[in-house]
């Protein structure tokens, strides 16, 4: 009789290979091998070789940076998406990608369950298994590294048992992830948040003293939103966000180092690079600064950090998400325009902006002659801005008067008569 | 009989210069005249003369900067405040102080009214006059120069017609506002968003080009929110703040670009320099990160935001102010501690932090064999976490995997069987 | 030569007919009136005449009432919108539509400004002429009795000299503003906030004692958050409101008494009658409660909130407006259902509710043996929800247990030993 | 050697004593019975007695309504907590409470471990253990209900053979929670939400066909915030609670009928009692309509949502508690005045209120003779008010202006032309 099937997500790395044997013993099942491409440059068939090897019954391979860009990315960025205001959530991006991708390879191949290589203290698991829920409710979850409970050695120990090749640089100090959105790096040395992050955590970006002394410009053209061109040529999405990266790396630009509110409860200390990420979101956000009257602007700041906060809790595939997106579209039918970006020694700064549909009105706001503001309207709009406070203070005036004369009763005061 | 008085916000500038004179003839008050140092850095002897020349019966200056930064900066730095995410609301900060002496001072001095030199179509106007209308309702307000309707040649005319010294840096194309936590530039040709801002527009800042090759690094400890020592040297607060503006303006930080939306329904191009501000927000939003719950950093958030627009909106003499602080203040009991930050060619990066009562617990966060976390913990959490998505999914199940598959059928797959 | 024109937004009172006199001798124009019915119950026929009669040059008269229904209160009802909590912005969702018809009419007609009867401390100047900006922003408005500034006496002065016919119910001590949506009432006694609103303040819903004895079940269905059938009866919009209207009020459900925050600053005391309004608003809410997660329902009312707010404030022809409608019409897709509603001596109470996709899983909530819940998730559910609050409790342990155990030491304890 | 200790929150039912036996056999601990008077009505006496027959080494009873009442319920009170908008959170403000004297005995008695008789799809559970995590995260904690996994049938077969006396009232179909905040009803037949609750789920409320046919007029008198006073008269905290459940009670005040959305992931159907809760709520918050600013009470409403959401959850021991009381205690200085109720039939209406310090300006407010409203102010407050509104409109305008013609074209207009 035939085998019950699962799909995992395989990396390549020991984890993974360990997990197909493990997996094999433990329930089994037969091990089909997905292995995706989302920008951190892997070698797709080498890894698909690999899982054969090791004894996947089958393995499929997807380039999925495309899908990752449009699907994913971009509604991110329409949503100016910064965990805690810092973390462009790149890792969190990729999770209901390859969650969809695995439910979508065990509806084909018949499988009866997914697996995934997170261990029990990260956001990744929840994030993949909430997604697989609501995308598939019948398929059963393996995570072999949160069940097996091997240290490390024992995992090297029953790799070797089992002719699984060891990773070369099984020595890296750090754990990575990467995607086209940003490349993580923790633990080691980081674990400690008063060390300073040395160089190695670093791939993608050159320390500033390697950075180039001349200045970089960069025009980004936006249309509803949607990044679609570099210094006025069109580019499609993923070569765009590449070339960003390498632009952004180039002159130091990227570097995040943060003490995270992980979902399940601890904090933890990551250190990003995201180039692309970064100055994208920046020239987007500024983009909304010239075209989105101040009313959209000050609202949409919440619905952006809810956007963030849900999809690093891993709720992608839940109904907020869907509405959060729909108020987001709303308003980026207005996000269309230049956004000038200097590049400079770790730092990225709009300098300039433009748009055809630009907010900013100069006659409105020059202090020349054109001015066509009505200076006097001002008049009776302070007296109305601020007649709730006044009611209030003829109130409660006579405490509030005495509190104040306390605070400054006292200070010096250098007087000159005439 | 004696003339009514009035006391005049006097920078001993063109326009409150100008303001006297106008003053007394529109009015027939005897102008009181209040310089203060606020930290742009006047000379208020020469100011106290100037107005005495001009006109005024009486010139009284105060240095306030000690009264800013105690009683205006440290609430706005528990608070993170940054105006839409961006501006350090250093302009904004000065105002209700100014307001207080001027009403202070006009009690004293037993005057009927007050006066600012702001024109109609600022925020400034709105920060004076509703802090002066909760501070002493029955306090007249006077702004010439929102009400003479002069253009600047008449201005410049009437001056001269009045023995009125005209300043020598008239054809200054800036419009400048500056106090220890910032310096504000405005108008010329910033008027124009497309026009990356020239280095004349910037004082307090190197360009990075001219910045020192070596990174500095400065340790910052805070007491329960507010910066006390500067690499382990307790400083006074005023003292600290003007260190931090040096060594960040050496090394080109602080520099802030942008599109600003005024209370008074415009947008604006600003441009400010915030070194020490931009340092101490963001030092002291890294020392919360590692002593704030997850649940207290994500609410802050949402009252650190409306702090800064509630002060950029000029009500800071309201009782909402008051219930902020109140929040702010019973979280920074917890905010003690050290901050390491890098300065180098114009950026500034906390690169570590402690406290002794730090939440960053490395038992709980570290992948070594150290680790205290149950990992077990992790699978009941995410079944519950993912419950109500999970729910809706089975429910709306067949349309939603209908539109899953949509999505991704049909892109190139590529697989290898064993 | 022809005289430029307006279109005046007609009431048939003294206010608006004493507005067309004014308005030709102050402004020379030509007024045409429209005369509009939004549920108000009105003789369009007799208003259309006496504008006639009073000097108009023309007058058109609209049934606004499916108009209002259709566009206006669906987004509202869609948003659960109240102001403050507690009023369902019926007068405040009439203006943006009456602002809409007289910029068409205006169009149609070449008139070159629009004027309405509104005072100038209300809301609805502003909703008026926010509106009308924001559609042509080339019409002059005119607002003759926020300018003519005559009394009362006075203005029946006028009328009188003018010919214009006083109205019997001058004498009527409450200001009434009235549409589909619900009815308001103010000024007279309800002036003092100590006062009880008196019988004659209301109009639609009759007091407790004269309402039946039995009560009344109403079933309400909605298809994607539209009501659409009464009892099973599918009902025009306009039907289905004014039948709520009415059985509302014959079981004095409905009123509401409010101190009021206004745009312009103050506070009013306002009596209102919403007996549709309130029973839909409330049916609805419901029904979200069975079809929409957790976390849809939770970050709806921040929307539905400022949506409240934003159409109180006058600014229904905002890009925000457009940006909330969005967010919640994508949630509305799942607000199909029905709603027993029980309508008892003033009270309006959901006693039941159904929907095909209710998200309520009785299988999961039952305390029989059909419990689907897996009861063990909880363990380490609570673990890592808690683990924030108990890594801070430990770090911070020592001053807590102090201030725990001062709270209840010496209180007695009553103990019994075996 | 003795035995180690547990201290069992104990409330004389069949589940906790049960507990008692299944702990000592499972666990081997000796247990101590703590029983809580919090308001249900319990014989404190007859909850000592069986727990020692039934084999606790000790039993420790507490009279804990006024430590409930002063600070549990006050600071819910001053938040106006309704969690959802609905439900007083009343068995919610209880768990925190009852924690607490747990941790505290065990902490008196030398015990190593609480226990709490929860079952593992409730809130209560996560209440329990976060709370004593926070108080005291040495303390294991023991479930006994959620552990044993036995059916009700079971339990009772455990009960008899254990010579545990089944309680006369084992077939209530309901579950009870109950307080002196309000009492909960769940389960049996409320299970399917298409049933309206039968009257036998309600014990503290009469139906409305039941009550007076008098009104009933309550003045409550607020100080701070806190209610003092009933009809003028001075009362204790929890006798002027439980004068209010009664009144309301009597009057058929205080149902709700909810379909609860629980933190463990699920929605449950609730129906509550609380009479006092409503009537002090709804009072407080209209009094609060007097007194605060409207940037206070728009504010605030966010708070507290907050507030409710936290305690909900579970999170009363957590430093974000803490914050929001401090912001919620700043406000409540002005919360000081007279509101008036009108108990009658099922509702309770505050029909008037007053207060020294209100903020209801009647010179402001009156469109009388006596109108100090300057209505000039208008004019340039709108202007400003619908400034960016109107940018925007004017930019996006063609599209707008063909858009709003699209909506209304080709409806009725009748005419008359004179």
């Amino acid at each position: 009789m035939a085998k019950e099937k699962v799909v995992l997500a395989y990396s390549g790395g020991l984890d993974t290979s360990v997990s197909i044997k493990w997996i094999q013993e433990k329930y089994g099942y037969d091990v089909i091998a997905l292995g995706l491409n989302v920008g951190e440059g892997k070698d797709l068939e080498a890894i698909k070789q690999k899982a054969l090897d090791v004894g996947a019954i089958k393995a499929i391979t997807i380039d999925a940076k495309e899908l990752l860009a449009e699907e994913y990315i971009i509604p991110a960025l329409k949503a100016n998406a910064l965990y805690e205001g810092k973390y462009p959530i790149s890792s969190a991006l990729s999770r209901p990608l390859i969650a969809k991708l695995l439910v979508e390879i065990a509806e084909q191949e018949g499988a009866v369950a997914v697996a995934h290589g997170c261990t029990g203290k990260g956001n990744d698991q929840v994030r993949f298994e909430v997604s697989i829920q609501a995308l598939n409710p019948n398929l059963k979850v393996v995570a072999p590294v949160r069940e097996w409970g091997m240290t490390r050695d024992e995992e090297i120990a029953y790799a070797e048992a089992n002719g699984i090749p060891i990773p070369v640089d099984l020595d890296n100090p750090f754990s990575i992830d990467a995607n086209i959105w940003g490349r993580a790096c923790e633990a080691g040395v980081l674990e400690n948040p008063w060390n300073e992050a040395p160089e190695a955590a670093f791939d993608w970006t050159n320390p500033i003293h390697l950075t180039p002394d001349e200045a970089e410009y960069v025009e980004i053209t936006f249309d509803k939103g949607v990044p679609v061109a570099l210094n006025g040529e069109y580019l499609p999405l993923v070569e765009l966000i590449e070339t960003l990266n390498e632009k952004g790396g180039l002159h130091g630009v990227g570097r995040i180092d943060h003490i995270e509110n992980r979902l399940v409860g601890i904090k933890s200390r990551e250190v990003y690079e995201n180039p692309a990420a970064l100055i994208l979101i920046n020239a987007h956000k500024e983009l909304e600064f010239l075209t989105l009257t101040r009313e959209v602007l000050q609202f949409k700041s919440t619905i952006d950090q809810q956007f963030a906060k849900l999809i690093y809790d891993g709720l992608w595939y839940s109904p907020l998400k869907a509405a959060l997106d729909a108020f987001v579209d709303e308003t980026q039918k207005s996000v269309t325009g230049v956004v000038k970006v200097k590049l400079h020694k770790g730092s990225h700064v709009v300098v300039a902006r433009k748009s055809d549909i630009s907010l900013y009105n100069e006659e409105l706001a020059t202090y020349t002659q054109g001015d066509a503001f009505d200076h006097n309207a001002a008049v009776g709009f302070i007296k109305l801005w601020g007649l709730s406070t006044k009611v209030y203070s003829e109130i409660h005036n006579k405490d509030k008067q005495e509190d104040n004369h306390e605070q400054t009763v006292g200070r010096p005061v250098h007087e000159g008569n005439k």
